[in-house]
């Protein structure tokens, strides 16, 4: 029986959307169905608090417009917000990249550190971390001060980047490097290669831990935190739709 | 000088807006302007963290639509999301009222409680105080049960409700009590006269703040955390317009 | 290719080791190979400091023994000390069931309760979520006081007793249930629905995990922490063998 | 109705207490009436444990000798001790500078560094910080090393030195700095000019606060940690008086 | 050579202060002179924030008084504020009984709890334990709501309140009760006998610590936080005397 | 009476056991008589999870074959793994010299540093400090990278490293250094004259704490945490002997 499987891209941008699809579905086993979907609205890039709560709005939005059956969802964004949301309207699985990446780190190493985008995204990271329980092994969020937007214009500028501030996170104590932006997967063997340490991408690790979750038959648990939303509440206008002048 | 301080309520329920404006309004010096905004989609309440999620990007867009000049806003949805987003994305000092009321309790108590409405609220709450830094002095967030919807059904059996849930936070060590939810507004005298300790309302506490902060001439940090939105960036459709189908 | 995973049980009971061993297998992937390893002396139940510390020596010597080459290891005592001991002298995954249970839980629910055998194995089970950094979500572990030598003597009662302990947690606010002892192992599914919520057995989790981190070509990392032992140190008689006359 | 406002000098400086009382006077309301008052006996600066303590007391004797009604108190000691005995002893709000600056820090910035003058006072702060649940955003506390008494010898110096302490907090990411000292009064303006970001004075937000929670109606909560000193109970040479050969 | 301790009664109580000197001498070695000092000014007991603050001040006043040699101190007030003050301004070790009793419980129970008199002194102690870093295995500070004032009243029923509060402590997961006042000296034998866990008074146990420091040549670091209180700083009327009409 | 206090060994290197006994007997008042104990199996020298491990089960078998009485058992290792199993085993106060040496620290400074042989030592120091509750007042632990084996090559080398590390951590704020070694016997008091602050040696701060607490008629509690070891369980080849060939 096939598993399907949401990634859900944090942001507008749709090639990056078809990037992430590939990646996990490379990741992905030979029975799993991988379907990314981009928001309706929203910023090309979540790279710190202002943009990080619209694009948790807007890939709530981008779900339930979606109309097939799904089996687990894949937050494909480093410390963004919404995957409490998620858990609490859906029932099947989630899994963040922002918890696959550090929990593959806590595995295989005793401590690790993040090397991310900009340095307005740090403390959003951090939130992220502590919310999950999975900041007290994280050594440090390094920014390499590279805008997603530049990430493809060159790679080997990027990976020179990255390299820097792990290298700093190593001196510091850590033992593992995570990827702290689904728009660096790719980087994860080269900088594994060079820093002779393991280096984490959260996407396929996350899109791993999805199928593990579906194959163990798990479900969110819709107690408290993610109790059912009141189905008979009104709503105003949701989800909305783009604004055709913005 | 006038000072016009714009109060953001985090549901779409327009009664409460105009509520809530009210009581800025009583708490506000007499050179203050108050203007109470409704968001332009989302649920009549929010009470967990799918619809406090979504409150923060339609708190955004409003404030987004808003043409007029301001000199400081109010989040007047006690534990909802977007706090940093709009310190991040405006530089006038914003104020929300989970950090008005126990800064307030903070100053006259050793611990405070706070009472809140569902349960699926709490875990909301505690992640809010927790990243605003004022969660080490809380002793507990007990929910009541009462559906922000039926706050104004029964007032006299929400206060009942919420005494109940005070006294178990007194026992415990609470020896001020923050109301946890904009909705409550109005009730603090009657509950602080029942129990003997001070009870605070976030929104005029949060209002009388505003004042301060802005009579003392700051502006929000832009180094970081705040540093302004690249304004280069693209987006799309944003802020998103009401869903006429929804 | 084949995945080999040994498993560790972490007493001298081999009854339990061929029941690990069997869970193992049916939670396994079709092409992973389990094998199971019993310690060479020690308890018949690690329940406590005193048990699981020598219980770490013994696994370690168990493995020291073992000849063929291996995978990944899973270390099937909840709580029991070694697991880091392992990581700094093998270079494959090494997942604890004590870290792979509660990953699980976090990954959908927002906090989650253990169930254990005597209120002995409390501190040291503490201990292990801390150094593991999963205790922040973790809001309680207790105890059934049924031995683990008892376990098997009435399933019924003790499925009983873990209801009830489990009932406490999720009255404190748990919402998923982790099973603190190997040797509950089956109980998951029943007791999931008896309480309506996730129920976790950390030896499949176990297993998938390391199955995940093997097909993810994961290896642990011999920086700092786990730094390979020096090669050129004396060592004397170890591993130990059995006392003769004990 | 005029407000009367305490100022407590923690030293016995009072040319200090002056210089408070105009800084007071300049941020206060046109109703609010500001008295300072220096402590009968103790250090003409509090630099450290030893100090602290005895100033502490010493303001409490002061506060028990002023003879006209008041209602708030502001404590002018950057990290002195002595605040909860404030709050148990008397009913009206008491405003500690050490709380005033970080909570306008915590409004307008994600966390913020405090610089103070000798580094004997850096562990007294470190703890009334944490005593009122400010330090989780406190991204450090730097000594300029210059002694209260020499801060208006050269205060171009004085400045210089902060500058560059602030500037090292900066650079681990504070985004506001908050005046360790009353003594650095009348700095605030100049090295928020100098820096770029908000630079607070605790003395006026401290002001301003108490005219807040008077306005308010707030008056500390008499239960538990502040319940009323017990009447009957029998002192010895109560306040003490200044020791005429010492 | 022998070894002169001093015990600081934080109270202005005369009676408790020979008590103390005697309970000292029964546990001081052989070669150790034990000398008893009383306060010039304060409350008969302390026993909350307010007069905590002036028994620290005025426990300064009765060493700075002193004129014979002493080799340590013990500060005999358990919760009491002024450990840090004393530790800055003289060079010999300082062991308070809030110090001592805990770091005993340490080194035979996994976790411990305090029994104390009054509740306005919970938090007080609290954030003693805090302050000494000796918090994280304290289980729990309960009241027994008995005035220091009436503890000779009727000792049988001091011990069963007690003994009352430690058995609520117990089932918490305390394995040994340290007495929280030092007034309780003396039934630390009898609540044991009771218990069948260790009690431990702090004063016969601060004693021996000093013993122990000083026969290993321990003096107080002068770096840093207890770095020498500036000789030219001025002084006004220190140390006070006793007021002649309170 | 005479005192008898067990020295364990953490290393089978029996030199230093000598060594260590020396230091103890040294420190010892004249009644108390020392044996030292070299663990039957185990490595040379304990650096890091995997032989810190299995130096505790050799602890541990080392006093099971011990046949005389004892009134306490000293830990001499550094941060090694064992010290809850002794309290739970045996009734006899156990100290750990990584108690000891903090404890002591505690008593003299505000904060301390630790410095250490090797940097895989370092997590194993602080999750021992941690569990003891110790972790709070340390500034840091520090690696001289100098293996236990090769201390005695070059004493001088030796003290040069350490007090590179230590005014490394005086720097971060350290106003005491604990040396975290048992094999650094020695250094204390050429090293606190070189850095001008306390620096202590755990050893004899260990044998002077297990008199004291022998003295005071101390016993480990047997609640819970360490409540006896059942004495029906089935142990298979415990204690184990060491492997002829290996």
């Amino acid at each position: 029986m096939p598993v399907n499987i949401i990634i859900l891209n944090c942001n507008t941008n749709s090639t990056l959307t078809e990037a992430l699809r590939a990646i996990a579905a490379a990741a992905a086993g030979p029975h799993t169905e991988i379907v990314a979907l981009t928001p309706p609205f929203g910023p090309e890039s979540a790279e710190g608090y202002y943009e990080s709560f619209i694009s948790a709005a807007a890939m709530f939005a981008a779900l339930e417009e979606h109309q097939e059956p799904f089996d687990a969802v894949v937050l494909a964004g480093f410390g963004e917000h919404g995957r409490e949301g998620l858990r609490q309207r859906w029932a099947v699985p989630v899994v963040d990249i922002t918890e696959a990446g550090p929990m593959f780190a806590n595995l295989v190493a005793h401590r690790y550190g993040v090397v991310t985008t900009l340095s307005s995204t740090v403390p959003v990271i951090w939130e992220s971390l502590r919310n999950a329980g999975l900041h007290t092994r994280c050594i440090g969020v390094e920014a390499s001060e590279i805008a997603v937007s530049s990430i493809h214009a060159d790679i080997a500028e990027v990976a020179a980047a990255l390299e820097t501030r792990a290298r700093e996170l190593i001196t510091r104590g850590a033992e593992a490097i995570v990827l702290g932006c689904a728009g660096f997967a790719g980087l994860d063997a080269e900088l594994s290669h060079r820093l002779g340490i393991p280096v984490i991408d959260g996407v396929p690790a996350a899109v791993r831990l999805a199928e593990t979750l579906v194959g163990s038959g798990m479900k969110t648990s819709k107690a408290q935190a993610f109790q059912p939303v009141n189905p008979a509440k009104e709503w105003k206008g949701w989800p909305p739709v783009a604004n055709p002048v913005a």
